[in-house]
């Protein structure tokens, strides 16, 4: 269990400020040193900070010696002190990027205790110089997010090194608030620099240079002196500390007041704004890795108020993202790597407008797509800006597809074949894709245009998986049957799916002898996500594409409608689709969000149309694709324009996207080659019906075919582990829990016996898990989302083993700590 | 007329590389010598060339000197010497970023004509030290994207300045093919960079240092032979050798192959994939200001053909993009400020889900639109990501709050009223909102609901301004007007609105009590876009909200429908909508696009619904915001969360797209206050009715005044000057033309009679200009696009004056090439 998580750090009574050097000898501790003096003399009455958190070279040289020689009554400390200018591996090992955060995080908690001051942080080298563990300066600091101040270069060359310096602490998501250097004429370094920043909103203050060294050592230090003395009157330096201070009360207030702006402008999506009030709105500061850095506006408050009370609190602290950003993230937030990317194809292209165009980004992206899905029906991608969108491209295309072979018009009203509790987007199109429903009634044009199948789900009860038919449908599907591990389930070849084949042959010759018109089948594979993480028997989805693909031309052979007839499977090229077009939404459930490149293949089928959104792009901006097959696109060849599809955003396929996507993926098929996700995958693959030795055996033999796989079958596994999710399912509070690939989810017992998304059940336990931190539990807070009763978690792909357990054990705690009592 | 224009470079023959500095002093020129040293050994059969384009400090110490002494055999050249490190302030007006790149353009096509070879082209300084101009190194030569050669900095902090200038130019669009540096042992840099850039794709490169400077300059010249001599048989400078000729091929081959992969798995927006060739693919490799960078295919299928020919044609050139990359361009392609801003809140944030919270770019930029807007009923910001997902919100809001007023269910069918020839978007509740047209009518579930007004519109025949009844209207609106200037026709109150407003109302009254239910007013103001650049009477589009705010309730009265009454207008609060809400679609005619923030103000109405975004984010990525009216709002609040509007997209407000689009509207913003487009406005307010004395009397008031208004008003102006326009529109082929804001669009007349978007007249227009540079003309090639027999024209908001009026000579010269005869 780790101790307090590291975060942003703010304080209403400590100004922090990182010292960045743009090089190497610009005179970083030269600055903090004539910043620490002059901050004793402007501001006598609050405490100065100076903190150097690693220091290279030797001792009696060291930065915090420097400070206290020349800066008399401030306090200076080192953490880390390495004689060398580069750290040995054996330094690296102890001294890791955590270690050295936590420690400076735990320094300025330490300050803002002790009353009103200011803390400088002295950085080691230049903005990129490595820290011990390898990572730069700016990668290691980023998490604590402090205001820098970056000093600037004044030899010759410094203009652009400066400039440069800026741009890495800037792509890194960091405030720079303003840059000092050394003024001088020969290189006109300082007036360049001064108009260069201004134009970008950051101030750039000009010392006099240090007097030039002596031979003597006492000599010098009374040269330093005087220097010292004369910069702790210096204007610049005086108007810097000023700027310091402004920027330190404009940044709390900017974050007190953002609640309040919010209430008054935003309107928020699927928000009821007559229940929601200003103080559950969360500011967010900024997010990294797997946290978002929230803003505790009780904590402002108080420390704000005009009574003269120490104010010591953090305003700032982290939260876990549980929703995975709105079910995006995939490669940790402010991943410094993907905000390169896109400022590169920003860089390169800004925009390209797609129609009669090609770009590289938008090509490779497509051939990974392609690739990726290993599905040789799907040859041709279509790109659009976000999974609504792309749904409603992908049943445009089915209908089309449809519509024609059957010889219908666009007039007639043709309907689509899904499942109850599906969600395919907010654009009326593809809400018309689902039933009636909470999401949908009260819209004024949405017409639901389809049928839709009960489907047995998946859960697991006080630690056994269950398949269970909807209520009421046992005669159709059985009743509940219980199964020894998850995979058992996945395993399609040992099931028999003849009572299922059975009951939608039955279900669809009905549907059609009632006169009924269908253009597609159109399924989330495996989950369906905002219906309430519904965890779908793949068996089911396996027969239903089955008999639509093996049985539909037949089945309409007597159907009353008007139609083209023969339409015999046997005209039909190879991979064309069969009965009806099937399309897949893989917009929640694709691309490693259940652990696999793409979903269908845990139902064991090849979608004629298949739609990818959210990690796509790995939790960085809106991008869509829809793959679909050679026959759907032959669907719209016509000699004539107005038969293609006549779709196309502006910024369809825009370079920043698809570079970002190509990115993310080749980082996840990376991380999938190079068995990132072992770890997790061991814990479901380790059943007690296996015997290690074999295991180990097997884990080998498969490693060395390159694709590890059980009896022949990719393993089914999740991020979260197999006895937590027992654990969890044992819950009095807990009706069931699901898990797989990074998504965790379980249904919370309603005491007013409502369920489903009226229900408020889960709201409970969320704000119990925000709420984690402030109520002294030694877990993370965790920022999660609940859909009615259901409450879900869903880790990034980066996520690491450690911080998946202390989730776990956070929600454990969470549960017994509401329902008051151990299980 | 300026001379070809300048963009990027590429030829089959000549290998170029561009030779950048991490900082000063890092060797940039002893790596320019060995590499060309060892060039001239390993490939004795080409020509090396160096080039230094920019040199200072003294002549004598000139880099291309040092080449000349100890590579022999190579061509060198310098075209700028400066004898000063810094360059004076007369010398930066003569040698301006366009002189020197297209000097070394030239100098390149030079050695290009010369038989096959390579060049080296070295930069002054580090990858962001100051041209002359004051530019940085980078962004001046940015246009010609040549491929990197970055030189390492091997000293003491030059790990962090090393990646750091890296990403300068990874951030700039460049591809950084190799990086070499000095090998030492000390600091480690090699071994550090070697990882880290193996890891981000990229080859580093350790050379021996060079021999420390004697003090006589003939042992000095001695050392430096030998070391060169060495460092020409170096292994790792053979490798690098041989990388930079892979790179040069995969480049082109990569170009080459994109059509042809395109043809096979990209399904292209708007497009007949039968009728298209994959010759009209365009394969673009990057964009840069107002200019796509293009592959001409045919010249690089001559050139690889193994004829042994010298290649010597560009396999890149720039082709203006003329529809502002399909209207969303804004501030220039690769805009490195753009960019940066996209990184920095990539950085800060990653992506932050938005139910619940709220961040700072998100609230700036609502708050910022809201201001702009300056319509005192506009208060709330929904975000969405496109046009077509921000009208399906801005319909979903107005049907509710209509349907709630008049006490209506959600599944009464409700209608809404618009313009014929209107576009909303791809989706399909958009598409409903549009009448039956070439667009929609072959789309399986699109069902127009509503009923759409025929209109007046604008047209200069002639050098004239007209307005022109609809064909067989000219009862209803009286025949063709004539107006001396586009102004006279804005100046809504000095016309007379009696004659729509009375078939306005005649018509809704029918409409009401034919039964037919409506729930909104949907319109583009000014311009509908893609329905074919129709130039609408403004004063219709006022009247129509005229009538539907004021009379609409009365008309209610005696209608055959169910509906709650009373509710005259008396009940309402203030800025309450009235009749109907009305919804402005400015997705196309709003921020500046037509020359004003929001396009309301031209025809003087303020919606109760606004929906805005392709210039919204400058041409960069994809966002869209609805804002709505207090009591729009209003209509979702109730204790129920199922009556709240339940729509959000994952990446809804996602901080990038936020943070970038505040960026651009602050810029256009800034632009517009500081009198940046005054060139053009000066062209349209001068008309022969004003002497020029009191106009200028006029215009020093308004500027005083803080806003350039003619009679109270703030005039129409366009990019395109009024003597084009006039031109354009007397030539024989063109029916008639508009002009506004950045917008051109002019009608082809068709001699098959064909018209609307059917034809195809305007397709040979358009191939004319896109290859223009091609068929020698000296205007510069333009990428246009067609709507039917229109073609448009749209410059960005930072176009320069003298790019519009060649671009105007090209489209007059090339139409005039067309028909055969000069006008």
């Amino acid at each position: 269990m780790r101790a307090r998580p590291v975060g942003s750090v703010l304080y209403t009574g400590l100004k922090a400020v990182q010292i960045y050097g743009a090089n190497t000898g610009v005179g970083k501790s030269v600055v903090s040193t004539a910043l620490c003096r002059a901050l004793r003399r402007k501001l006598p009455h609050e405490k100065v900070h100076y903190l150097k958190p690693i220091s290279t070279g030797p001792l009696g040289d060291a930065d915090d010696r420097h400070v206290s020689l020349f800066a008399k009554g401030v306090s200076t400390k080192c953490l880390f002190q390495f004689s060398e200018p580069t750290v040995s591996a054996d330094a690296s090992q102890v001294v890791t990027d955590e270690v050295v955060a936590r420690r400076v995080q735990d320094e300025l908690s330490t300050y803002a205790q002790q009353g009103d001051g200011i803390a400088i942080v002295e950085t080691a080298g230049g903005v990129l110089s490595p820290a011990p563990s390898g990572t730069s300066q700016a990668d290691l600091y980023r998490i604590l997010r402090l205001p820098v101040l970056l000093v600037g270069d004044h030899r010759l060359g410094g203009i652009g090194s400066t400039i440069s310096a800026w741009e890495s602490l800037y792509i890194r998501g960091y405030d720079v608030q303003s840059i000092v250097l050394f003024q001088e004429d020969t290189y006109g370094n300082h007036a360049y620099l001064k108009d260069y920043f201004a134009d970008r909103g950051v101030t750039t203050y000009g010392l006099p240079p240090p007097p030039e060294p002596a031979l003597s050592p006492a000599v010098d230090e009374e040269a330093m002196e005087g220097y010292y003395d004369r910069m702790s009157k210096d204007d610049a330096l005086d108007l810097c500390i000023t700027e310091l201070g402004h920027t330190h009360i404009e940044r709390i207030a900017k974050l007190l007041s953002l609640p309040a702006r919010a209430d008054r402008n935003i309107w928020h999506p699927f928000t009821q704004h007559q229940t929601r009030r200003e103080t559950t709105l969360t500011a967010i500061d900024s997010a990294y890795g797997d946290d978002f850095q929230i803003f505790k506006a009780d904590a402002a408050r108080t420390d704000t108020a005009p009574n003269g009370v120490v104010s010591s609190t953090g305003l700032l602290g982290p939260a876990r993202d549980g929703s995975a950003s709105w079910w995006t993230q995939g490669l940790g937030h402010g991943n410094p790597r993907l905000a390169l990317t896109a400022a590169h194809a920003a860089g390169r292209y800004g925009h390209v407008m797609f129609a009669d165009a090609i770009h590289e980004p938008a090509m490779s992206l497509a051939e990974t797509l392609i690739k990726g899905l290993d599905n040789s029906r799907l040859t041709r991608v279509f790109y659009t800006d976000n999974g609504s969108t792309g749904m409603e491209v992908a049943v445009k295309m089915a209908l089309k597809a449809a519509t024609q072979r059957y010889g219908w018009d666009a007039s007639d009203e043709v309907l689509i074949l899904g499942l109850k509790g599906s969600y395919h987007g907010d654009t009326i199109g593809t809400m018309d894709c689902s039933e009636p429903s909470v999401y949908n009634k009260k819209v004024e044009w949405y017409r639901g245009r389809g049928w839709w199948f009960d489907f047995p789900e998946i859960k697991m009860r006080k630690g056994v998986w269950y398949i269970e038919p909807p209520a009421g449908m046992e005669q159709d599907f059985g009743s509940a049957k219980s199964y020894t591990s998850l995979d058992k389930i996945f395993d399609l070849n040992s099931r028999d799916g003849t009572a299922y084949e059975e009951y939608v042959e039955r279900t669809l010759q009905s549907l059609v002898d009632s006169g009924k018109r269908f253009g597609a089948l159109v399924m989330e594979p495996v989950i369906l996500g905002a219906g309430g993480m519904l965890f779908v028997d793949p068996l089911f989805q396996h027969s239903l594409v089955k008999v639509v693909r093996n049985k539909f031309h037949q089945l309409m052979d007597n159907s009353p409608i008007q139609t083209r007839k023969p339409f015999g499977a046997e005209e039909l090229p190879a991979d064309a689709w069969q009965g009806l077009p099937v399309v897949f939404d893989e917009v929640f459930t694709g691309l490693y969000r259940l652990g696999r490149f793409t979903s269908s293949s845990f139902v064991n089928a090849s979608p004629d149309i298949s739609v990818h959104a959210k990690l796509l792009t790995g939790g960085l901006l809106p991008l869509c694709t829809t793959v679909a097959s050679e026959t759907i696109f032959g669907a719209y060849l016509s000699p004539e324009k107005s038969d293609a599809l006549l779709h196309g955003h502006s910024y369809t396929a825009h370079p920043i996207g698809c570079e970002v996507a190509k990115t993310s993926l080749n980082t996840m098929q990376q991380m999938d080659d190079t068995g990132d996700w072992d770890v997790y995958k061991d814990n479901w693959t380790s059943t007690p019906a296996l015997p290690s030795l074999p295991k180990a055996v097997e884990k080998l033999k498969s490693v060395i075919a390159g694709d590890a796989k059980i009896n022949g079958r990719a393993p089914v596994w999740s991020m979260w582990s197999q006895e937590f999710l027992s654990k969890l399912s044992h819950m009095d509070s807990v009706d069931s829990a699901i898990a797989i690939g990074s998504v965790l989810a379980f249904t919370v017992n309603d005491p007013s016996g409502v369920s489903g998304y009226s229900s408020t059940a889960a709201y409970d336990l969320r704000t119990c898990l925000l709420n984690n931190a402030a109520s002294g539990e030694s877990g993370p807070s965790i920022h999660a989302r609940v859909l009615g009763n259901v409450l879900y978690l869903m880790t990034s792909m980066t996520t690491k083993l450690e911080d998946v357990k202390n989730t776990e054990l956070a929600v454990l705690a969470a549960i017994q700590r509401l329902s008051g009592k151990a299980t």
